[in-house]
């Protein structure tokens, strides 16, 4: 993949996704390596962000590499009026190996690519894509199940503002067999423009809620309703219970998922379902920097040795 | 001490300390080693911290590792509404070969150090400790004296809510025939739990002013009294004065002591002791960088070449 | 120039500019060097910056060394009460083998070298000197014209305010046969004191707009004009068009020059000249990290390798 864009998940081809898994896994194994000496990554966060950029620093840190970061957008020229062609042209000029950019207006990150020449990996884009988090969604699917093909999953909560859920919509979608639920109150279900890149190719049922799901899945995903979100407060109230996860709540359902979660969890699901063995958001926090050492890797033309 | 948490100044035995001072002296003289190249510390200062935390990642740079650091609290996913433990096993996650913590809150980096499978180092927790001032501070008077044992210290100032004087008296109490002079106002003194810890061990005396003082000393350790710690304004104009150490101050004293201050100084100290050979407080701050130095290296189990 | 301090552009020397031109040049053509593996930078930027920060932390990156930045003033023991003299000893005794500051103070530069016993280089103090620009935008004419002398230099807008504008016109005084044409609004005229340092040296002439500009110029060296500095708005908005340079406004001239700025643009230059082969602004960014990393080295006495 050396010197391309990683904008969407749709940038990742099924093998690409196999390939990095495997290349992942042998970074945890390494834990490091020195193979990026010499390269440079710039870490542009315009939106605030902790562990999407502590999980690219630690990654491009831990294949060896440099790096450094534009700073918060306060204290930045785009705050004297700089236009952002011009901070994104300024940023290419250093020469960096790879640029990755948070930006909270949709298509940042496409424009970003589009005005450098050297390789933008879009670490979110308002509500549109998060493709990192989704090859570390998969990643962690494929260390549990040793497979994608054939997994049903289930997205649970705000289905309608998280990039990550479409980013990992559309990864889920280039795989085989995969089944897809979606579990959101109305007013937060999947936008259309999502389900309908995926909808072709990859069956998709929604629920209002998780005690009408009425098949086996494999996988919870969590995600968090935020208050603000409502201009109801009364709808609010009347669904927040059921989207909070805990012990109880997924001991009725036919078949205990593995439970993910992008993090930050603020109490969508409660603590005692963190020792339970199928809890994985923090397992998933951390595959989540060593499959960004593979892409960091291959996007700057580096070979991971082999095991 | 591979491995090992430092919470608290207790968790060094005298014999660390001594082999910690050689390790800072060989670290002085050579300046730069490269024997933590593939190593990474993760520093999370949750409190405005400008010296331990560049301290740290100086002594981190120069022993040829690199440091990713948490990024201000603002920022934060804290913010979002994250708890402690999630934020620590998040960074824990990343695979760190250290974490060094700074919290308002007292017991925080125990805390940390509980959930983290990585080793804690405590820059310091609310009034509680602050281990590795401690170490700088006893290395400067190594440095000058060669030797801790049978030292006369007085510490000046407010006693009551510095973590760096807990943490000093703690380490040393660890020594033999150490005299500890605690010199401040009643309403500042040192905290009974933590003369509690040390009476047994150190004798230790208490005055209301400096004037007071009927013994020599060798080390003289001021620290600010901040004007908002007073209910009284009255009392705080009133004592003020005896608590701003000048050369006339120091000239009334039997023996000119060593002075001593963790920084940053604002007028407790009057800049025109600064030219004197007694005044140690850069020397302290550098001293701070040589010792982090070596029990960086020690906790990531690495080994200083010896000179 | 091993350990000397670079505060303003009159501590180059003709021969240091050509000599630092060549060595930029491998520097760009070789993209990254290992000359500075040990060494460890301190940026201390006590006023907002990017560019200048990001500049110079690539360069060091890039010439193989470590850099670490004592982040932001609010967070600093400045905001305790530290005085400037207090923080510039503090850092100095980390050792970092060079030292770029900011600071909004006219003269805070000399002033921490002067304390300092490392190399300081002056990243932009108050409205007085900014040398590290002016050895970029040199560098950029040269690499345009491969040479410095006889060029006609056209400085336009704010001259009154910018250090950049300063150090620029020390720095092109140092060669021979340059002209300088200073065009701004008589209230943004250059400043009397820096035209005092170079008008023996260099013939300079003054204009109210470009329109007036009678002669053949090489270079357009724009600079934003800020509303703020006018106490008289209509005096700005009838101003202000003629500090726009647009493709048309530059026809307009006997010779289409290059077009130079220190970035951040606002609306000073017009997008549709971004196109025109003329335009040197990105470039001169780029070519700002390139001599960076030429002037990082000579200060810590590294060699960079012949082409």
């Amino acid at each position: 993949m050396k010197g391309r864009d990683i904008i969407s998940a749709f940038d990742f081809a099924r093998e690409d996704f196999m390939r990095l898994f495997n290349e992942a896994k042998i970074c945890e194994k390494k834990r490091t390596l020195r193979i990026a000496e010499d390269k440079m990554a710039i870490t542009v966060f315009l939106e605030p962000s902790t562990r999407t950029r502590l999980s690219f620093t630690a990654a491009m840190l831990k294949i060896g590499g440099k790096v450094m970061d534009f700073g918060g957008i306060e204290a930045s020229a785009l705050m004297k009026g700089e236009s952002f062609e011009d901070t994104i042209r300024m940023i290419d000029g250093y020469d960096p190996d790879v640029i990755i950019i948070r930006h909270k207006v949709e298509g940042s990150a496409k424009m970003a690519a589009d005005i450098a020449e050297h390789p933008v990996i879009n670490g979110g884009d308002g509500m549109h894509e998060h493709p990192t988090q989704a090859l570390t969604d998969l990643y962690t699917m494929y260390k549990t199940f040793g497979k994608i093909d054939g997994l049903r999953v289930a997205l649970l909560g705000d289905l309608k503002h998280g990039r990550t859920l479409s980013s990992l919509s559309y990864a889920l979608s280039m795989f085989n067999d995969v089944k897809l639920y979606c579990i959101a109150p109305p007013i937060l279900q999947m936008r259309p423009e999502v389900v309908e890149k995926i909808k072709d190719k990859m069956p998709c049922k929604f629920y209002n809620s998780l005690e009408e799901l009425d098949e086996e899945i494999d996988v919870l995903y969590v995600t968090r309703i935020q208050k603000e979100r409502f201009t109801d407060l009364q709808e609010y109230e009347r669904v927040k219970g059921s989207y909070i996860v805990s012990p109880t709540l997924l001991s009725k359902l036919k078949k205990i998922p593995i439970v993910m979660h992008p993090l930050p969890r603020v109490n969508e699901i409660t603590t005692d379902v963190d020792a339970m063995p199928q809890a994985k958001y923090f397992e998933q926090a951390t595959n989540g920097m060593y499959v960004r050492m593979a892409l960091l890797a291959e996007v700057m033309g580096l070979k991971i040795p082999a095991e």
